[in-house]
């Protein structure tokens, strides 16, 4: 057998092992709800139908971490692990989705909207969108206690004080302050100094994106497995920068991303009045007219097909999608030289390599 | 010393413990979150603000659920379990005043409102209330995460497969999905069938509130002391029913009480149109009229003086206030003989005891 052919029915493996017990967790969970009231179906659908898609990513990470420093291919914490950060990212998502008034999420309704058209069409009293508002609140907190079962399920390696726990524990606050700068320079970036906004935009991917959904993970993989600190320094080396680019190329894709493919609207991220490196870079670097342009158009939300055809010439014009294209190369560069230093045999490596280069050149 | 001078020492000992161990764990919080941006601060200030005041219910009934199950008053445990519930119930009283549009707690502004007054002062852009909205989901997410962090710090006896963890993971989901059932009540009541409408009520009260606020709190202490099956029957069959009339009183609080004590405006459940069991009582025995004055005015958000003043009306002249308050000494009623049954200590048993008054009777 190749290496190709072993990665891909390893890789195979795991995935389905994960959906199978993430199905097997939400089952018993369904059985616990179910006893309260079945009124509460649509919560625990939406959590199930939020965690049966996705790329998987982060699971994949832990999972290739664990498997470099040594992990059994076989065994069941790291299927469990994997699936407490699926948990957690589809919390995130459920509260994101809120926050930024996604109405969609991959080409389906988000689940703040889900909920708001089962308000619609049961004819419920007073507000449709406060309602889905609410329930998708209660929805992403509920899923987010599921993360941590899931997570405290994989027993005495992730206990109390473990290196494991402090990972998670770490990424968890870190996405969450990282979002939290998002939506801050989103308001507040308007009246700060503009030379900073790059500065600051940097900083906010590291946390809310890069640390979370590449570096950690991989450490929480390597962690689980016993990995010496050092090679968790070079996980580090590695993720870190191709956190960096995969952000960078989600905020690429936020502006110039092909709807059918992405399963958002075109210029998601303009409506949301995201400041994104590819953003401050081009307001740093367009005309003053088209800056202000670009300052009062982002964040509206009845931004137009034309405003977002506006504002992508904008930023094609000013050099800053060049530029952004430029960092994504550049990190990912950093990230695959980091690879090839680390000492993993072939398998986790190309496997890495794989994963690496699937986020840096993706298109959804 | 007499029961009751041991008892106040006993109290207020693990009532500054639960306070310092809460300043400790916010504090080394604090350094990793100023270590990303001092822009972080309010975030980390409302969560502290929150879990300085308020009653310690749920941390006492766990602490006396230790004692009575032979726990040593002086132990570590015991006091970060305390902590856990304290930062539990501060994120889900973050996430609640948004769901309510409560802009008050305690006297003060609420979480959402703080960050919504934050941005106005600064002048940033866009809108006030959505970033006040999305700043709460977010403190919430994240004093969420830190309850399951010190719930974790608690150590072996609160491990994974405990009956500790089994109680905490419960009374996690029992909460949120009652909170669900309620929002839903809100919206879907009035289509409902109104013969209904007090079970309804009745199952809400018992999910979002009395197995949260009193039974799940008390058995985990009685848990983390390695108490029988037995005690834990005996300690359900005392604080179910107590969490009832707990939850009833915050019911006629919510129409009748006093906005200076409670620090809630007056009628603040009817304007969140909150279908309780005092209003479900009240629309079952008023006139058909008087009935559609209540469905019209619930849940609207510019409930006015006189409206608040009708609706009190017809709730007391319709017996609705009266058959609550029968309620409340009926699950009163059969808390306290449930406690008396308990085979415990003096002082626990007075602890309990008191406690239970004070819920009971409690005017905010």
């Amino acid at each position: 057998m190749t290496v190709a052919e072993q990665l891909r029915l390893e890789q195979a493996a795991f995935v389905a092992a994960v959906a199978g017990e993430l199905t097997d967790f939400l089952g018993t969970r369904q059985l616990v709800m179910a006893g309260i009231s079945p009124d509460i179906d649509p919560i625990m659908g939406s959590i199930s139908n939020l965690v049966t898609g996705g790329k998987r990513l982060r699971a994949l990470m832990c999972y290739w971490g664990w498997r470099g420093a040594g992990g059994d291919p076989a065994a069941r914490q790291i299927v469990t692990a994997g699936s407490a950060l699926e948990l957690f990212q589809a919390a995130a998502l459920i509260h994101d989705d809120i926050i930024d008034r996604s109405d969609t999420r991959r080409g389906g309704p988000s689940v703040h909207r889900r909920f708001s058209q089962l308000h619609l069409a049961q004819g419920w009293a007073l507000d449709s969108e406060r309602f889905g508002h609410a329930a998708g609140i209660l929805a992403g907190d509920l899923c987010l206690s599921f993360s941590e079962e899931a997570f405290t399920d994989i027993g005495e390696q992730a206990a109390s004080g473990s290196q494991a726990r402090l990972i998670f524990n770490l990424m968890r606050a870190e996405v969450m302050a990282g979002q939290y700068l998002d939506i801050l320079e989103e308001v507040a970036g308007p009246v700060r100094d503009r030379a900073g906004a790059v500065t600051r935009a940097h900083s906010i991917i590291r946390f809310k994106s890069a640390k979370y959904s590449t570096e950690h993970p991989l450490a929480l993989g390597g962690a689980l497995a016993g990995a010496s600190d050092e090679l968790l320094r070079g996980y580090s080396a590695f993720a870190l920068p191709l956190g960096e680019a995969f952000q960078l190329r989600d905020d690429v894709l936020g502006v110039f991303g092909d709807p059918v493919t992405t399963g958002k609207p075109a210029g998601d991220d303009l409506r949301e009045g995201k400041r994104t490196v590819l953003v401050a870079l081009a307001l740093d670097q367009a005309s003053a007219d088209e800056s202000a342009f670009i300052d009062a158009k982002l964040g509206s939300p009845d931004l137009g097909a034309e405003d977002v055809a506006e504002i992508r010439r904008i930023i094609e014009e000013s050099g800053a999608l060049q530029a952004t294209e430029v960092l994504i190369g550049e990190f990912g560069s950093a990230a695959f030289d980091a690879l090839e230093m680390l000492p993993l045999d072939e398998l986790p490596k190309t496997a890495l390599r794989k994963l690496a280069e699937a986020t840096v050149s993706r298109a959804s």
